[in-house]
């Protein structure tokens, strides 16, 4: 039963508090790290936590806290993992792991020196719908993969940060397209070496330097192709699909718009706001039960299940920093307009 | 946290541990009872339960059990619950309540009368798409309610007794229909009377005695209408969908076979075999999570955290009595030919 | 080639001359009747007719016309149909054929005393998606016909004379399920005879004295249902939707709200205004081809290909005539709350 | 009112014919020429061609014919445009235009030196679906369009001459790519020049020369992005979506598989074959009416009409050239794994 410290109070940490504490969890979140007092008492309050802090070392090194959870800007990854290291804290942090593969490599390189458990959220690959399709796939339901593709598009982020490209450590092929490759990569298989990676992106939109548009291809040694669309430019709402191709089947998932749930308002009954959606009237596609259909709880009970038994989870450090090399090589072929190597 | 003592370890049975026990959640099954040893220990050991027995009655006694968890067959559900009130155990109980009203109505009084906790296990009611929805009937998006339709079809029971009038108590009009009469209720309003029910019956397909296929009308005070269609001769998988009308907007729920997850299989890959679809080639249609998908882990959320903070839950006995008492109109209707009272 | 004299120039004779000189077609509208000089004129003008007139008579009497197409209100079909025996003209009517059987009756004896051919534009019998899944019907892919459903509900009609009970015979029961009993009677086969009819209907939002929305199953002689639904009451644009069960197999047709074409407009970018949609931004589901996928174009060609080799097109005034009976039916039960019996 | 010599009695041009000759069409089919005696008597006898032929000049110089219209293997497009040119006979060919740009070119400088109409056969940017999106991108609905895809997937050719380099001139990019480079292209605009083309293609399921999977992307000067998705390797029928994005919304468009008509049937009712599809039991989605929908309908009315009134089509052989040109620039990027230039 792992005793949580979080350390940051914003969209994810929250979001990640939710399927924590939701549910019947044994589990709680024992201390909240915050830059502003507000936030962190805030926080501690909703979630109840004993202990809340503006100092992030003082969440980590707390004794109650055994394993910390990174919910923090891109640039804040690195340091707070080294932290984490420092008290020998077991840590799991957010996506991306790093802003590049450079700093993913050392962020790799100390947890494994530390000997710490070290999860890497990527809730993409938990969600339900992905388990059932990868145990299809994994039972050959679809004979050899061929192909896969994962979108995600919507209208761009929601905090300043992600515009600032020293915190964000890029656009949205960092933000968006670490979940789609390490979907493609799921797929295809993770011990399939991804060799090369081709890249269109543009700032087509966003008054950004960084990328608000990309397409790219990662190719795998069995020449299998990974394929993500990313967009902070797409009107519409949230776009979440992936697909995938082999020589005997295939797969479409839709993880968001269009799931099942469909709903009409001309809007005069009630001050209705649908959640992401651009719009509140019209035809509206809400999500049954957002935390469970995005992997969240699959993911949390796969890691702290590992915590408990002292094995490693289903997403360590190693597969953020294949995703990290992976985008690295996208945003080298942005830029040369060359296939570029994977350098691992 | 409640000790919870299972009846029954059939399919519902097991589909119940399955959520009780998931995720990562605080409660277990202490005892479980079987009418055969091996069923009872083989449950036992899938779900890590102290005890079992082949006695109902000790199971039930059982001084760490506080809470029965009923998963037998209709005809057992009163004999259960009147031990339960015997040993002052709070329970709960699948659908549907009674096999009728008059049973049910005693069930009801049983329980008041012991002063139990007593919950009825509706799940389609805490699907993570029936909450969404009903929440935004609720905040006025759809205007006043005018009709709730609800579907439940499939191409026929898994288990002998369901075809046993005596021990089933009706056909798909008790099976199926109950859900649908609870689903319509819930988006009409739990406090609007239900009035007169007409009901069209008939064995089109199946050699047997109860209905194979129905469709009722179930008039609420207000002039609201509900709707059923059940049936156990549908072919294509089980389809479950729901809709609801109002002044100001409309609702369209998909529960199972077109819910955001779509595959083609050759069948040339793998033994692939799609849970409850009636073909395993061709396009098929899983669901991510069916335990959390048809409400099974709200609905227990629900119901334990009343138990601890002594409330009642969402749906009670009462609410099953309702749910019989409307049933019962529906069957005199099929028989009569006429809209027939509800007597509550 | 027959030559065409256009009785009424509103919303369905546009419609209807829009397929009928739709794609590249031999056929000609050659006059055409409207009580207003102004509206009489314009249609001719826009659809190429050598001769308009304010008098029904002249139209049909008109030399050059040898087949008539009555698009007037429900209270004049008859009376147009009697001129056109009179003139031993070809005739075709829009639906409903008359405001009730006794009507509809005088019409088909008529046509048959007068002995020219009659069609009856029951169009929703001729869309491409009802002749494919009819088509599989009888090649039996769906074994025996236990059930078929029709759903037809809108926000409301969008003329004066629809909501005055002397002009237009009924509401939405005449109106909408006119077409629901068609398509229903279709798929459980025209010869199988209709036996007897339970109806709810209401009269729940709008300020009239007919019903705005109804519920009805149809029983067949072979113990089969047809269903009917139908609203003036539903939000969210036109739902038209059908759906078939037999022992081997079910079909679903999403006709207008969900047909594979789905666009998301902010509305900035233009004024843009969707076809009957209630809104026009947001997301918003147009169809493709209107005039094709409402059955306009296969049914002109059914009955001009008739008209030409002197036989009688797929649905005559006989067929509409038995849609009258079954709807009189569904008006006794309304009112009635019993099974009526279907009198033809 | 045309008079028509088709070229080729194989799959495309039964096709054309059945949309020709389909609904109450003045045109007629004159002569036909195909290389064996018994496929020409048989199409001229299914289709009521007057002349019949084996030798292709014959068809095309023959008196009463004044439109001629390639259904030929890729190979004999020029050889066929060149006799028309030598006629003067008006001409239409299917898609591809020609092998490649310098074939396509030589054919477009042919015609505009003889002074015929030349139209280019693409039936989809003909479709109901696409006509509706484009007029609605055309109205600003959109904004500024940033990316437009079109996929087309299917699980090979069915004739023998698509697999043989010479013949056909490419594989799957050529065949089908063809296609979404044009919708792509009309979507972006079809004055916006292409610029260069990024294209992965490998050859990975089928024993061929040629390759079976691409994906493209091209680069429009305005900094538009056209995406193309092709494969002969998809199982699961014929995948047709094309997919938009602009500044203020998006499209979506399913054009084959998911388009609001669904059956399942288990196969015993009846020896039910769907077209086109992988199985024949289980859960099938014929389309309505492919002509139709495919666009054969429109695109022959828009030549037709052009041809009557002396006027250019919307597709001409300057975009069947076009297309070539992007796609010669596809194939050279598969090979040298550069952007490569288009060179118009
Ligand atoms: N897994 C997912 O699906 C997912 C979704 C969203 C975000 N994320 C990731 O979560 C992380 C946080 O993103 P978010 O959306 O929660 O952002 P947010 O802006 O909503 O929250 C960021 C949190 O970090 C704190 N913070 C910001 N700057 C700081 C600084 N300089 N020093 C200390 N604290 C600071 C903020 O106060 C806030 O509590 C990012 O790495 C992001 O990529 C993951
Ligand atoms: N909520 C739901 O969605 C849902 C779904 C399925 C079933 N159910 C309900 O659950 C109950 C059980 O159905 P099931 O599908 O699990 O059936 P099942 O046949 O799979 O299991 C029934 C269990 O009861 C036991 N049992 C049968 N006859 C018995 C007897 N005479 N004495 C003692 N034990 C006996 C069996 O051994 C088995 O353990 C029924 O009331 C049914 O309506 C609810
Ligand atoms: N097949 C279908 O799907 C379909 C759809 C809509 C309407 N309809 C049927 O078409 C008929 C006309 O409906 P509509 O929607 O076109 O209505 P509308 O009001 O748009 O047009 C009616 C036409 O009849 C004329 N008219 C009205 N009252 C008249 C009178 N007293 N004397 C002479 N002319 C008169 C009007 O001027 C107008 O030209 C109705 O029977 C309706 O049920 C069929
Ligand atoms: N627009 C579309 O969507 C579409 C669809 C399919 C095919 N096509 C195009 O149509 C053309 C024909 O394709 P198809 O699918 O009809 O092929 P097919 O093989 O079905 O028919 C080809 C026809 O050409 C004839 N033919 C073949 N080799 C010949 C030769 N050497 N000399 C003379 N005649 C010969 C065949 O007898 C047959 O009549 C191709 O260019 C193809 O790209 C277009």
């Amino acid at each position: 039963m792992p005793k949580i410290a979080m350390l940051g109070s914003g969209f994810i940490g929250r979001f990640y508090a939710d399927s924590i504490l939701g549910q019947r969890s044994r589990d709680s979140i024992v201390s909240v790290y915050s830059r502003r007092k507000e936030s962190a008492e805030k926080f501690a309050k909703d979630y109840h936590c004993k202990h809340w802090t503006t100092e992030m070392e003082e969440a980590i090194a707390h004794p109650e806290v055994d394993l910390v959870c990174i919910s923090l800007p891109n640039n804040l990854h690195e340091i707070a993992v080294l932290l984490c290291c420092k008290h020998k804290k077991a840590v799991m942090t957010t996506k991306p792991l790093g802003r590049n593969a450079t700093e993913a490599r050392r962020m790799l390189e100390a947890v494994e020196d530390a000997g710490i458990l070290n999860a890497y959220l990527e809730d993409l690959v938990y969600t339900p719908k992905f388990l059932k399709a990868h145990a299809s796939v994994q039972n050959g339901a679809l004979g050899r993969i061929l192909w896969a593709k994962s979108r995600e598009t919507h209208p761009g982020p929601h905090s300043e940060w992600f515009w600032d490209l020293e915190q964000a450590g890029g656009g949205c092929i960092l933000d968006l397209g670490c979940h789609c490759v390490e979907i493609a990569r799921s797929f295809i298989g993770k011990d399939i070496r991804p060799v090369e990676v081709m890249c269109w992106a543009d700032t087509q939109v966003k008054p950004i330097e960084a990328e608000d548009h990309a397409i790219g291809l990662v190719k795998y040694e069995n020449g299998a192709i990974g394929q993500f669309e990313v967009s902070w430019t797409f009107r519409g709402g949230m776009d979440l699909r992936d697909e995938v191709m082999g020589t005997e089947g295939t797969i479409w998932i839709n993880n968001f718009l269009r799931t099942g749930l469909e709903m009409f308002t001309t809007g005069k009954g009630a001050d209705y706001v649908a959640e992401k959606a651009e719009s509140n009237t019209g035809w509206l596609f809400p999500m049954g039960d957002e935390v469970n259909d995005l992997g969240y709880n699959h993911m949390f009970t796969d890691v702290f299940n590992a915590f408990e038994k002292g094995k490693a989870p289903k997403e360590t450090f190693y597969d953020g920093y294949v995703v990290n090399a992976i985008l690295d090589a996208a945003y080298r072929s942005a830029r040369t307009k060359l296939w570029e190597p994977v350098q691992l």
